[in-house]
């Protein structure tokens, strides 16, 4: 899926030690992401993951660029359908990748997030997945004066509160997607010019 | 602010160490609240935090129940002004308790809050500050068929994901504030009746 080309031995190891600290992550969160525990998680030495991601900070962002690219695919709806049908079914892709790999999702969106630092190229792949939801909203008809990067911006916030509201396990509504749907079709509402 | 009445000198060293463990979770995170760090900080041996709190479990309830009682004095905007202005009140003091107490605010609503426990006190508390939400909403004249508490729920899940995001540095507009505004402008038109 990653890589159409047939990959070096080089960046085959790499992938194999990326897979291994994924695997870290998912299981025991971002905390637990160190150089040990990964060469552990991948039966090699240390050392091999240190010349590869130099430390955890390295790792972390490594891992996030990939989370992002899982998460362009999962909100990826192609060609097909209206504005709105789109914009949902790029929206419910968004639950699907938080609810199916929470540790991923809150490496990209939570404090301590790689994206919170300018510098990092986590950042700027995080500005390019973003863009994929300012084109989806953006084909929307908004309300005159609304920008579709702020309009972007609010069905984002929309999306992130239900589904780590619902991972927290604290949502007030027994039925979690029904309320992931109310929170999106509010949002598409509200920011779109009323049809006389 | 808290108790009126006079507080017996019990009460009173409950609540000292309760302003220690709050010390300890604004300065630490919820991580660091233990029996034995609030001791510490209280300058009292574990004993007597112990006896009190039993754990931390214990301790980060209390905390929690705190936590509630301060985000309710938050939200409440009074009888005065419109149903509109009166949500919007609501949800700008919910955004300063977020900002002003980031730690308290992740521990009642992050992953491992007390509030997920359904048989713990925090919960009911917890619902019962969500009704404020619901009848802030509630007194919207809401779209036919809307019940109330799917529409707090929306309302809740774009103001947590604001807030989150602003917390977590990656929002992706440069006006927190801003940004605020437009997610719950939105959610508020997309909730309520179209007028005619």
């Amino acid at each position: 899926m990653r890589t159409p080309r047939r990959r070096t031995a080089s960046e085959q190891v790499s992938a194999a030690l990326l897979d291994a600290a994924e695997t870290v992550l998912d299981r025991d969160g971002a905390a637990a992401v160190t150089v040990r525990a990964v060469a552990r998680e991948a039966g090699v030495a240390p050392m091999g993951v240190y010349n590869r991601f130099s430390n955890k900070d390295g790792l972390l962002a490594a891992l996030a660029l990939r989370a992002f690219d899982d998460l362009a695919a999962a909100i990826d709806v192609g060609p097909d359908g209206g504005p709105v049908d789109r914009l949902r079914r790029a929206c419910r892709g968004y639950r699907r990748f938080a609810l199916s790999h929470p540790a991923r999702y809150t490496l990209i969106f939570a404090a301590g997030s790689p994206a919170a630092d300018p510098a990092s190229p986590v950042t700027v792949r995080g500005r390019e997945v973003f863009a994929v939801l300012v084109a989806l909203v953006g084909a929307l008809t908004l309300r005159r004066g609304l920008d579709p990067v702020d309009a972007a911006q609010a069905m984002w916030n929309g999306q992130h509160g239900a589904v780590t509201l619902e991972l927290a396990g604290v949502l007030q509504t027994p039925d979690a997607a029904a309320s992931f749907e109310h929170t999106i079709d509010a949002l598409i509402r509200g920011l779109q010019a009323v049809r006389p």
